[in-house]
């Protein structure tokens, strides 16, 4: 017996836009990280705004669960869709680069254009968008806006917030929400598009936005630098502000565990130091200037601080080596075992107390786990990871962990996720370690815009009607 | 008969935390640009966000309504209370510093702050808090963080939307959101702290903020340019945004009919050409490099751009002088009579289309009035004002003038206001420009944050109950 939406909705659209075959269906169904097993009725691939607007009217006429998916790329379950009755909604053919306008820099999109296809139709106008992740070749816009994406270029450039300049999106009523401006300034109200930012699916639909584009980057110039503590690499960004700050582009910090996973796992990728310092920072300068302009203002931000321990790229090559060496880090993590994933966001002057701190108490309480951090320290971000031997208990180990860690990072002001989100995975935690009046208005939020509460289910926002339960392994 | 929540504020707060004295009350009734008249039962001034929660509790009890007030800069009436049975709450109180962090780049600043003071203590700290706008030395921060405002270096470090990382507010029940982190990147859940940023007061009263911080600037170059039309002016910003980009700081047009404004009314403020061009330019570049290179990049720019007819200014003295022919534009425009003021947003790449058509059709539909035109082109924010003789009938004029403007902005993808806010001024006609969808999901978040209408009724959001007027004379 199948659900009558499945027959309404392949009445409905067109050739290609519903899939039922269990065998397509399967990839959808499994989240990126492999931990949910999800179910649906079918899969419905909208071609339109119109063709979206129609589905979502027909799923909630039939009381059906929607759940978005882009690239299926999400790293918390955000979008796997776990009712049995639910439609996932996927946004593969609204792939349309609609406008590119180089001299108002913007770029107006739909929702399933993957972000490298939108960053080369930048680049072939003259023009950077300058978002960049490691999935940059499988994520899509609209998964990019639900999560407010970060990635690699934050410190220059901001997060997918401040990217957007205007949003489509289908509400969970059906209606179209029209907030597709190319406006740099606009103070005529509540800025609405703001909510679906960071929403993970759960207020509606996107299917377009405008975003913001950039001057195509001229020069390049980046170095790899030893330190030997984390204060030292907060100096060195403090210093980097004020000399190079708006040609800054990438900070990102790499711990001595990273470097050595590297090396086990990855010993083609060449490592330029003698022996792995305790912090590396890939510092990386872009902008108007030329390449050999740049490559003497890092130069001269090393030198004026006593950095000697230096590698500093001499060529596209060895550029994309030292890349290689920050991106390859989740992979080689992944090669050494299992291991507890964390995305902290913390104030950024607060990343060496707390770096300390969380050392010690982990050596202290869960001396099986080796923390391996890295990452965005200009952002105050930290993937602080825990490698965990096989042969421990891996559940009540990250229940252990989440509770320590995140612990410590609300002490700290900071927050348990940076940039992946909320999604499944950390539900429990957010409304464990969240404001209760902040979750409350969420929860009033929600209901606003989806009173059945058929978007996106079970991601983000606790159901306030549910009792509230202590976070668990999942967390 | 005095209203009893008058004898309740008075004996909760403190000395100095209640006013009733009507001299004292006056200048804070009265808006901006003198045009509206407002009334109030009292006027309260917490002075902790404690006081401001049992402030507003009380009012709410006694279904009072709650005007919020900062520097009582708004252009659109936006603060001043019009209902008899207000509380006039305002900031001034609330003016602490609460904390510089010159390695986090932030400040924690309470919002009846003073922006110059903002900016002082930053400066003090060798970091650089970079709003700045003609009201800098009266405009608090709770009301540039509710109009999210703009000023004259949005092109580079954005508007003030862009400089706030977190919120605390006392919504209008009486509880308090405490959303004052220092994060620059978070994904755990809505942004509610976005809902706040351009809301004039609607949702809540903001207490403080934590804002973002930038390196102070080392260097300048300032120029102010001759163009002979709009279009020379898009194609200059293009060329800027490609070889100077990260070091553009302000790109301000000055058409023909604001500089000859200034030369009637401020003959003392010198003018570097010989004759008043068509367009002019003032285009400033600011950064870690020193006043040298900035000069001799803003130089190279205009040389490649073949523009001979520039005045780079060799010192503060010839910088200060060039930004007083944009700054004083306001002023000189007062000096010369009556004027209707826009603020209008648009798509950078329609300022020229724009501008054609707007002119030809307001020479022949509204030939009395002369428009002055300036603003933050850079960031698509025209200040299209209209002279108009003494003898005209102001109010038939500004009717029209907002209709044919406002039709065309639309037609544009623009919108009615880019800075200045909707406030009481653009109510109605924000009411009958904006697409319903939108229009109604306002209303549906001032219900849910403010079911009984009390928090500064009658600005921004358009009473959802009332019969929908066309625009007057006032909008």
């Amino acid at each position: 017996m199948t659900h009558p939406i499945v027959a309404e909705l392949g009445q409905m659209l067109p050739e290609g836009g519903l899939v039922t075959d269990p065998d397509r269906l399967a990839p959808r169904l499994l989240d990126a990280r492999k931990r949910m097993q999800g179910q649906a009725l079918c899969m419905a691939l909208p071609g339109s705004t119109a063709e979206a607007a129609a589905i979502i009217a027909r799923c909630r006429a039939h009381g059906v669960a929607v759940v978005p998916q882009g690239g299926n790329t999400s790293l918390v379950g955000g979008a796997t869709p776990m009712r049995p009755d639910s439609v996932l909604l996927t946004s593969d053919r609204l792939n349309r680069i609609r406008q590119i306008d180089p001299v108002g820099y913007t770029a107006t999109v739909e929702a399933g254009c993957i972000l490298d296809d939108i960053r080369t139709a930048a680049d072939q106008a003259g023009r950077l968008f300058p978002l960049w992740l490691g999935a940059s070749g499988s994520a899509r816009l609209g998964g990019l806006i639900g999560t407010n994406a970060g990635g690699l270029q934050v410190q220059r450039y901001g997060n997918t917030r401040d990217l957007v300049l205007g949003i489509e999106a289908v509400l969970p009523d059906g209606q179209v929400f029209n907030g597709l401006r190319a406006l740099r300034k606009r103070n005529a109200g509540y800025d609405l598009k703001q909510l679906f930012i960071g929403a993970e699916g759960t207020l509606g639909f996107v299917t377009a936005a405008t975003l913001r584009l950039f001057p195509a980057e001229r020069g390049e110039a980046t170095a790899l630098v030893a330190l030997p503590d984390v204060d030292a690499v907060l100096a060195l960004f403090t210093a980097a502000r004020e000399s190079v700050g708006e040609v800054l582009t990438a900070f990102e910090m790499i711990d001595r565990h990273a470097l050595a996973l590297m090396a086990r796992h990855y010993p083609v990728v060449p490592q330029p130091f003698a022996e792995i310092p305790p912090c590396s920072v890939l510092i990386a300068l872009t902008g108007s200037e030329s390449d050999t302009v740049l490559n003497e203002r890092l130069a001269a931000l090393l030198l004026d601080h006593g950095l000697e321990d230096a590698a500093l790229a001499q060529d596209g090559k060895q550029t994309q080596a030292l890349w290689r060496l920050r991106e390859l880090i989740p992979s080689a993590q992944t090669k050494e075992g299992p291991s507890i994933k964390h995305d902290l966001a913390l104030p950024i002057s607060a990343i060496a107390d707390f770096m300390a701190e969380s050392t010690a108490l982990l050596a202290a309480r869960l001396p099986a786990a080796k923390p391996v951090v890295f990452g965005h320290v200009g952002d105050g971000n930290l993937h602080y990871n825990l490698s965990l031997p096989a042969s421990e208990d891996f559940a009540a180990a990250e229940a252990l962990a989440n509770r320590l860690l995140f612990d410590l990072v609300a002490q700290y002001g900071g927050d348990i996720s940076a940039e992946h989100g909320i999604g499944r995975l950390r539900i429990a935690a957010a409304d464990a370690w969240h404001d209760p009046v902040e979750r409350a208005l969420m929860q009033q939020l929600k209901q606003l815009f989806d009173p059945a509460g058929l978007f996106n289910p079970g991601v983000l926002v606790a159901d306030a009607k549910a009792p509230r339960t202590p976070p668990t392994s999942g967390d």
